[in-house]
């Protein structure tokens, strides 16, 4: 029996009527100039505002190759010497690491740390400055399933400076919590496909009414001039239909996932030495734990073994203790022993309760050996 | 009856089992540390490895989002302020306007017009400077089908300045003709799924050994720390089956395009005011041809509405007048009139005779039109 709780790393994808369609008739350039070409250039325009209904946002929307880069589209966008920037301490990667390549270049970052793992407004609009470019604040953080409220992030940010600009990343927010930017204050907002169904290699930047952005590639004048290249057009097209599924599951599978979340914490309390960590606001997929005394890379390694898959906080960076945990003010010794389930709409109790199984006895015995 | 000779705009995919092996096992994120995960990281460097024997040639192999990142790449990656650049004029824009904007930023560039459509080694080594970090000449025009030949490129490149890097763009050449890099001299080489039978969204760029290699985006550790991103591991996938496919139906492709050609140029002879833009050396897939008196753009769409599908030139630039063709020396009013056929190995004598008929008759009925 194989157990998959690492929904948050990347889903399964769906069985999608589109790859025959693509297969068959969907495959053409759609920067071409006859027929078939043009219906598919129209059948990504159709993705593209099921992406602005979705979220009730988005006046242009840029299809990138994935989140990464849509997080450093967007960030890189707003890049001056010298300027201003915010962001938070436990942002994703291709968000932490391009402010760092930006305060190489020249900027200057403030980090805000979380309390209770989650961004306060206050926090981030006591940063903002007269100079402050852009503020990038996630919508749900990919370890801990903390909730950001990015509106009002976005409002106190505005009120302190109009013209400083807003960007999230919502690449975990996507159809797990539900989301309407309209009217929000924010700018920009990045989604990705893998998340919820889709392919690995489709993403999107959203932007706001009159946002400028700027371009990480040079060539053809695709996606309106604003990312070259020929589009990922089978992504794309995959991406739409798992957008249509997962609006048609939404509250089901919300429903399955809080209820499944209320039997894994309920089981983790029973274990000897689980600390939970629990954002004061979270999305009910993912669940944080630390085992102490435990290595969370060894935890995952053995209950691998046993068919149960979960992480080790973000996938993108396997074999380091967690920064996300760690600025979160987990001490060290807990974060070293800090495991990600995260579950999707699939999932059955017996995969919970599967996974409890495993992880007690994994825990033991890894303690047991650890003694010696 | 539909024919399809737009082959260099984009390819049909082929039909891959690996989708069904996606679906059901191959899915996970790569970067996860259990067993099936690990399966998937395995099978990309398989792909990898693939490649490297394909070309006789990669160090190192980063996975792009297709052609254009892996231009980009390239180039940015040998940016220096004030620094020197030789390029051809005909160049596709992923590597045109990739270099315009190096100049934007302060770079010195040399564009280097081509005779009979192809790029001389002695002009190129011509323009050599002391501080010339980088040489980029495609490997097959996209446009003309023009054959450079890159390593007597790279050699005289490298006579004249030994630290001067050169990349070549080999998106059209892969699997088009025969490519083998072992000791060529080059540094970088750009390569594309979806002109082989793979999915769009999908490319890569080898480098030689101990080359450098900057970064577009900043985030995981993917691609050994050189391109973040959740890899899409669907579009490698299947661009290994199309790489083992494509070399399996090497010869045979070659012999039919190069037969079908030959009966295509043969009836486009026979038809009035039609100039073959052909280059001293050329792949046999592509044929460009030029019609006096008439629109391309028109010509297609025309020809569009009959189930006849080609090219105006570049997919990427609809509705402009090729620079490549005039860069080239072909007459504004020729080149306002070319249209693009490109073959694969799946078209038929059929596809040519239908392709000539309502190409004979739609030319026909435009200069009837035009007259008036």
């Amino acid at each position: 029996m194989q157990v998959y709780l690492d929904n948050a790393a990347t889903t399964r994808p769906i069985n999608a009527k589109t790859w025959e369609t693509h297969i068959q008739t969907a495959w053409h350039n759609p920067s071409a100039a006859y027929g078939p070409a043009a219906d598919v250039f129209i059948g990504l325009k159709d993705v593209r505002e099921r992406l602005q209904s979705t979220l009730a946002f988005g006046s242009d929307v840029v299809f990138t190759s994935g989140g990464t880069e849509a997080n450093n589209t967007a960030l890189l966008s707003a890049f001056k010497k010298g300027a201003h920037y915010v962001t938070s301490a436990v942002e994703h990667p291709s968000v932490y690491e391009t402010f760092r390549r930006m305060e190489e270049m020249g900027a200057a970052v403030d980090y805000i740390r979380p309390r209770s793992f989650c961004i306060s407004a206050e926090d981030v609009a006591q940063y903002v400055r007269e100079d402050t470019e852009l503020v990038s604040v996630m919508h749900v953080n990919n370890e801990t399933g903390a909730v950001n409220d990015i509106a009002a992030i976005a409002q106190a940010v505005k009120a302190k400076n109009p013209k400083t600009r807003f960007h999230s990343d919502g690449v975990q927010a996507l159809l797990k919590l539900p989301v309407s930017l309209a009217g929000s204050g924010i700018d920009y907002y990045t989604v990705s496909a893998h998340k919820i169904g889709g392919l690995k290699g489709t993403g999107a930047l959203l932007t706001g009414e009159n946002v400028p952005l700027g371009k990480l590639h040079y060539g053809g004048e695709q996606e309106y001039s604003l990312r070259p290249g020929t589009e990922n057009t089978l992504g794309i097209q995959v991406f739409g239909e798992a957008l249509v599924l997962g609006a048609e599951r939404f509250d089901t599978t919300l429903q399955t996932v809080t209820a499944l979340r209320g039997r894994l914490t309920a089981g983790l309390a029973q274990m000897d030495g689980a600390a939970l960590n629990e954002p004061a606001q979270h999305v009910p997929h993912i669940v944080n734990v630390s085992f102490e005394g435990v290595r969370a890379e060894v935890l995952v390694r053995v209950l691998g073994e046993k068919g149960v898959y979960i992480g080790t906080g973000a996938a993108c960076s396997r074999g380091k203790i967690s920064r996300v945990l760690l600025e979160s003010g987990v001490q060290r010794s807990l974060a070293e022993g800090a495991v990600r389930i995260s579950m999707s709409g699939d999932n059955t109790e017996k995969d919970i309760d599967v996974c409890l199984e495993q992880m007690t006895q994994a825990v033991k015995d890894l303690r047991k050996f650890g003694r010696r």
